[in-house]
């Protein structure tokens, strides 16, 4: 027998799983588990240890009424299908939806991460009263999602909100999909790492911050290190990481001409950097969008649970 | 007395004026007036001119019961304000539906120009049964017009679709607002022209074909001029036109990233280019686009008359 109102809410990320119950009526979760993903997991992995967080959680709340699920990666929201993940191998094609469907013999809805990430933050987050937003997440890639007219819009086929593969700059750097200068291979975490790397090696007395960051190991750079030696200013990660933002502003210009949202909310690692970043990108983005749109540019509310929350808030539009 | 269910139609378009009217629930119109606006007319005499378009069908036809106005340029169609036109001058911040209402007592409802070809194409065109769909307009300039589940969607303060300023090259040519290789400055009608000129004054031996369309003279060129040389094998004319797709090509797959439309509708005179430049729109969407994205462009089915059948259709919603 189902718990009347108990939500479900599982978010597959890219590095970790998180569960969380919840009723329908209610904006705080009531039980949460977390696990990290070890290296070397794959998808059957992963979805063996989902089912335990999530056994955990109705051995003690109950059984749901419904299951929302948030998926790190591309997935066909209308057929249930985890068309694959950028990060953990074996997730080629897997109908999450049924499998879960067939375990819980509860509904299942599932979407990715940004779409989940948008609703989130209009529903709890930075977003609320923003009938119209964008929800970017700059972390190992760059993917978004959107509200329009109050709703979540995945478009035709689901794929809305590529905005990683928009070219910003035409003869840039190599992207994983084959062209040249997109967006995510400007400005996402892993380019930003990268580009610090090449600046070191071809002029290796630059980036001292930035070297101490790593005990100066230049392959173990992130942009996490980049940030930090910015905040101590190193002028070498100011440079990358303003460069960054440059082209974040620049791809954010191009969603706002065309859509003119209400709001653009930020999220993922990147989106944790310092002030000066935040600025290239703000400053970029006014300049390359139209005089009559506004530019409302902010950092996410609810953090690296923003998934999570927006499959909460989608199981609660299907209750 | 209003007579039930009669709708009145008014299109302000660059060149001519166009009034049109029929009943709720016909898919032709019953009556339709036309006036090729005069070179030195500006918007008082534009206006003048249309309420006697108008006079003549309300005179033939009785009062409509709402009336639908598309405009050719910016409009904030919460307000029912011009904010201006880009062909004719004295248009600015002209408050067209309160006077429109005040003269014929009946409600009336406006928008741009692209939003009423995108609406016209999804209920009567190109675009029946595309839930998600883009009209872009090339013409002297670009803009472009959604369709979002199944509804109109302007944006927060109604300027969604300013695709004609996306930059499609940074390193191109100058736009008139201010910033380089915006889309408009590449692909828009006069572009072609101007690149046509240009090339042929660099190199007066070049464009026979083209010479021989405008009598040798350069200055008179037009894009029109440039299709035609195209249609007969110009190299130069072909160059310059597939560039010209090519880039159009680019910022069409912009949108196709970002909102995944299941089909992007093209209007406006650029579009009755031949079949190179279509090769090269397409072609070049189909590069930039991600593969799981499908790429459906084709010409609008109403042609010209799309913003008056727009206008038909704003009103068709608010009878």
């Amino acid at each position: 027998m189902t718990t009347d109102n108990l939500i479900l809410a599982l978010d597959f990320g890219g590095t970790k799983l998180s569960a969380a119950v919840t009723y329908g009526n209610s904006y705080k979760w009531l039980g949460l588990q977390r696990v990290i993903t070890p290296a070397n997991a794959d998808g059957k992995y992963e979805y063996i240890a989902m089912l335990e967080l999530a056994y955990r959680l109705t051995n003690s709340f109950g059984k749901p009424s419904i299951i929302g699920v948030s998926f790190g990666g591309p997935v066909d929201s209308k057929a249930g299908i985890v068309h694959l993940s950028h990060h953990v191998a074996n997730w080629e094609n897997i109908p999450l939806q049924a499998q879960l469907q067939n375990k819980f013999a509860v509904p299942v809805v599932i979407d990715n991460d940004a779409n989940m990430g948008a609703l989130a933050e209009y529903k709890f987050g930075a977003g609320r009263g923003c009938d119209s937003l964008l929800y970017v997440t700059v972390s190992t890639g760059i993917g978004s999602g959107w509200i329009i007219n109050g709703k979540p819009y995945n478009g035709f086929n689901g794929m809305a909100g590529e905005i990683g593969h928009i070219v910003v700059n035409p003869r840039g750097m190599p992207c994983a999909c084959g062209k040249q200068g997109c967006l995510e291979a400007e400005a996402c975490g892993p380019a930003i790492a990268k580009l610090a790397k090449l600046a070191i090696e071809m002029n290796p007395t630059e980036g001292r911050e930035l070297l101490n960051c790593v005990n100066q190991s230049v392959q173990r750079l992130t942009a996490k290190h980049v940030n930090e030696a910015a905040n101590m200013y190193d002028p070498l990660a100011n440079t990358i990481l303003n460069g960054a933002g440059h082209f974040l502003g620049k791809g954010l210009a191009v969603a706002l001409n065309l859509m003119n949202p209400q709001r653009i909310i930020l999220g993922g690692g990147v989106a944790k950097s310092g002030d000066a970043w935040w600025q290239s990108v703000r400053e970029t983005a006014r300049e390359f969008t139209i005089p009559e749109i506004p530019v409302d540019i902010v950092p996410t509310e609810l953090g690296d649970d923003a998934p999570l929350w927006g499959a909460i808030a989608l199981a609660k539009l299907h209750l």
